[in-house]
């Protein structure tokens, strides 16, 4: 934790360019441009807020060097993403990280047969491992989390206060899970038979790929055999629901309250806006971008963008939103038409 | 627990006044009205089920005085708000609050340097508190519930089981959270740089006004930096999802299932309602009301009711709803001004 | 645990017909048509997978005796059900389920007045069983599973890790709650009074039917009065939301992300897709099936499929999503009327 810093030390903190500014100047603290004080470094990421250019108290803006407009008065440091830079400026001022030792909480339970370095993992209070778990080296089991029977973590991951990691289910490296996930439940499936929803075995596991991270109270379901799968790097929200036997590939974002049905396959770099949904059974390939609030019915074998319900192309998609809002022109024309036809039909 | 009521005892207990029934009647129990059995107290709410009051066999009605029809031989006891006033029946009769004594529960663990006065706080089975939190007097933290690092708790917070507050967030007086909602896991924030999504940290908090309620399983997350702030009385549902730096001012109603992206603004006494959703970097006025289902993808700068998707104010969106339904009578006009035109054509 | 099966054998396992394969033939594994090798049992369930049945490597397959189209080369054993017969291969093949022998383990709570037999339920660490609970034998109750004071809990329950079940709810026999799911949280109820929303107290309970299944991180709460009721063998899916005193019939589907708003009654055999909903105070009749997404904003009295938002009968659904689509059209046979129109004006 700092408490001020030159602009030159910033310039050299962020990697850029000083375009503006004085060498004496020294900055104390941080903030967006909307909320930040004399004195306080803040940044330009989103284009949305440049009007708060004019109006931002802050003393140094870290910038785009594609921006160029620049109220006068203030220091400007270029860099190519200013987003990503601000964050070494949080570092600098900010809390300092949580240290979390090697070792087990003396409430915490693991198992005798679990495969465990407690000189190399934290394990929290009233964290459970279960018989014949494996966590590697480097890993931190927050407060309340749960790894089950014969599930594994890779190196480093991190499991936060009550994740849930059910039996068997398999983790990467560097695998984040927040509070009140769940990995690895049973996938919702049944037969109907005379009457009643026989409940179908699901003995499959689920599998998440290095630096996957899945948000709070996200659910992603074992498959009913073999396995759910998330490709590595894929980034998972809050409230998403994965199920069973889905398939995603590399580098996939899933905002919140996304629903993939069972035995839907994503490409990679697939990008699913919030709220947004896909039926079972189907493909989507690399690089689709689905909007928000969209819903997949059937299978995008072509990269781009897609939106609505049923989810089409951008374009399409855009121009059916906007059909209905032409029916009072129409109806217009319509009846502009019926009344000349008439004038002509009295005269003939 | 009481077992019955005498009528003028009800009037007294309610703050009513008899509009009809016997001062000897004497009532047992209470019920909807279509469920109440003979002898059993009731209510008309919801004007829905005025219907109701024709068939129920209720034998003593709370009512509002506006509510004039009111069938034979019944007692009847006017209050401005029935369902409010009705609570008192049920608090009469229902089963005697659950007492939560302070104290702190042996399986639990409480850290030492949390602040924390065992004689006035109830501390459950396995719930756990960190290192520098504070859990002010007259709070109740119920089984396995978790508050984090540096956590905050205002006077006579009710955490319900396994309710989690993540590091250095902070609750007002009276919040009440539910199980399994999470206060303050990280904010959804990479960039993409080089293929990969690169985590942006996200050091902020979240802070809960006084008499802030949040439902089972929502999520709140932190702030990337800054806060996350949810005004106070405002009220949130299950399934909840608010992403990190947004602010929503006070008095709010979030429905369940409603999703609200990153750094959107929420004014005073806005209403969601179920499954509704609001795109990030937005400004939504005081007093606007969006309908359930409905998609925010634009700033609401005025107050009033606004429905569809995207979302649009009341009586557009509503005709925008009812356009598609008008192509059929469209198809069949441009049907009959073709066959009359090319009459007209095949004479000239 | 097995390593491989004959023909004869399988058929026995599946209760099958051979209609093709050597009777010397022996397999030792199985998977999915798509994936399975050389030497594996696979299954033909979904008919949208019977092109893979050309591509596949799979030994041996379940068929129905319907699909007669079976590329040669491969044993077929036909079966009424081949999904469902498929589990027994599964089961077969599989690895042993895990085994929860009865006993309380050191680390749980149970409370001195619970009416539990520890010869006869598993208890898991941190288990936590509060006062006056009862739980009946054959259940399961895992890892950091709550059982809040009064409830109760019928023959042969499993309660997943970190399953919240609160005071006083009623679950009947085999019913099975996944983590994370909370089953009695406060209905979301308040009053509008002088410019605050004052809570109603919710002090009815839910009460679960004879195996009903609850998904991970799905929310039931509690009733206002009375009680809120899922009847027996309805299952429900991960993060589904059920508002204070719904009820739901027997056998019920509720997909993923369904939402229902409060006092709403289902029929039995009601299905409901992903991410649809359903308002508040609604009837809905026995077996409608509403499709994934819609919404139901009024009573639905006859049984049937219903789709869109609002909610319709299928076929008008479908219509009325497909009108959008027909406005240019219109709007060039609009365009062509104005011009042959114009031109007869002109002779005129």
């Amino acid at each position: 934790m700092n408490s001020s810093i030159t602009l030159p030390e910033l310039a050299a903190l962020v990697g850029g360019k000083i375009s503006a500014g004085e060498d004496g100047a020294v900055f104390s603290g941080l903030n967006s441009l909307s909320e930040a004080a004399p004195g306080e470094v803040s940044f330009l990421g989103n284009p949305r807020y440049a009007p708060q250019l004019a109006t931002t108290q802050a003393s140094a803006i870290l910038i785009s060097p594609d921006h160029t407009e620049r109220p006068d008065g203030k220091a400007y440091i270029e860099v190519a993403n200013p987003t990503l830079a601000f964050s070494e400026v949080i570092r600098f001022f900010g809390v300092p990280k949580m240290e979390t030792k090697p070792g087990i909480h003396p409430t915490a339970f693991v198992a005798a047969t679990a495969k465990l370095d407690p000189d190399k993992v934290h394990v929290g209070p009233h964290v459970v491992v279960e018989d014949g778990a494996t966590v590697a080296d480097g890993c931190v089991l927050h407060a309340g989390s749960y790894v089950g029977h014969g599930a594994s973590l890779g190196a480093s991951c991190v499991l936060h206060a009550h994740a849930v990691i059910k039996d068997h289910c398999v983790l990467g490296q560097r695998v984040i899970i927040h509070s009140g996930a769940v990995i690895g439940s049973d996938g919702f499936g049944y037969e109907f038979v005379q009457g009643r929803h026989l409940k179908i075995d699901q003995v499959g596991i689920v599998e998440l790929g290095d630096d996957v991270e899945v948000g709070s109270c996200s659910c992603i379901d074992r498959a009913r055999f073999g396995k759910t799968s998330i490709g590595k790097g894929t980034k998972i929200d809050n409230l998403v629901q994965i199920a069973h036997n889905v398939t995603t590939g590399d580098h996939c974002i899933l905002v919140s309250q996304v629903g993939i049905s069972g035995s839907t396959r994503l490409g990679h770099y697939v990008v699913m806006g919030g709220q947004s949904g896909a039926s079972g059974h189907l493909k989507i390939a690399d690089q689709v971008t689905i909007l928000g609030r969209a819903g997949v019915v059937k299978d995008l074998p072509e990269k781009g963008h897609y939106t609505g319900f049923p989810a089409r192309p951008l374009m399409e998609g855009r121009k059916l939103m906007a059909y209905p809002g032409k029916v009072p022109e129409l109806q217009k024309r319509i009846r502009d038409l019926e009344q000349r036809l008439a004038a002509l039909e009295a005269r003939a």
